[in-house]
């Protein structure tokens, strides 16, 4: 059974999840997480004991909800190549339309956070391990299978693919321009057919 | 002649690039400002009518900087090759030892101002501009000249490589790794070598 304040809890970090995403963590106010929320200070801070340890669950909710969705439609595919390509399309329209209002978790956080919030950074870190590794063992796997060539290095492609959808999405998103992104992801499932595939 | 107040402004501006590129723009404080510059509040605001337009002009003054080392090394080039060369030296281990402290003021201040800072992100397209029109006139004149292949779009390959750098620059930063950037530089050289040239 969930309590009243494991409700409340939650309800919390969902509200301010989007908030932190979209102004950042600096500019996050608790006055912002009371309006959100419309709780009072004494009902947030009985569940939370200060901004940060809500920004940490906040980045960790969002980040979830992103890699539970990629998982989801990995595991629909069979193939290496699929899989990739369901990440690929995951995605389109990203800049636009992202799961968390704000656009990406990973990459607002990152940016944020490296030079002087450690309590986020290592957050990202984790995140980004998670996302690159992913990636990595399914290019492995598929070269495993003889699906793809031999020649490939997993965690440099991965590495590559995943600087072009993060620098794509700062690039689309501040140009006010889908397109970019998309043209990008469509690159990189002809660079998958041409240079990949066996 | 430099007037006294000239002096001062361009000092507030030098002074405060570095901490706004560091913490970001909501972060940084006018108490920062104060105590970078060693200024009185009286002694910022009689240059400065705001906090925003100090963020404007340390914004402009770190892509400045970029820009015109940028320029330097591509003027001593000959070739499209060369010069793309120097464009990708210029970004080796700037995930540890970049231009203006705190790494890329077009990343950084793209992440922040996307969503609600529509005063910088103006100034961050512009910049992006700058870029993305540079490096795609270098292709172009390439692929004029006979040294690049006749089927590269100059636009999409500009998009291409700028994603590569700036996703890899995020990327590398967060992971306190340089050599994730730096290997992802020495691969877009090698496709420059083996896709571009003729």
């Amino acid at each position: 059974m969930f309590t009243k304040s494991d409700i409340t809890r939650q309800a919390i970090i969902e509200k301010s999840a989007p908030i932190f995403n979209t102004k950042g963590y600096s500019a996050t106010t608790m006055n912002d997480i009371l309006l959100a929320t419309g709780l009072t200070k004494g009902g947030v801070y009985g569940n939370f004991e200060s901004k940060d340890q809500i920004a940490i669950e906040a980045f960790e909710h969002s980040i979830g909800k992103l890699l539970e969705a990629l998982r989801f439609k990995i595991k629909k595919e069979n193939t290496a190549k699929d899989k990739l390509f369901a990440i690929l399309s995951f995605y389109k329209n990203y800049s636009i339309n992202p799961l968390t209002e704000g656009g990406c978790p990973l990459l607002n956080t990152a940016i944020e956070s490296d030079d002087n919030l450690p309590f986020l950074k290592i957050k990202a870190q984790k995140a980004l391990n998670e996302l690159l590794g992913g990636l990595a063992f399914i290019i492995q796997k598929g070269i495993d299978s003889k699906e793809f060539r031999d020649e490939l290095d997993a965690q440099e492609e991965a590495t590559l693919i995943f600087s072009i959808i993060q620098g794509g999405l700062m690039i689309s998103k501040l140009a006010d321009n889908p397109k970019i992104l998309n043209g990008l992801l469509e690159n990189l499932k002809a660079t998958i057919n041409t240079q990949y595939l066996r």
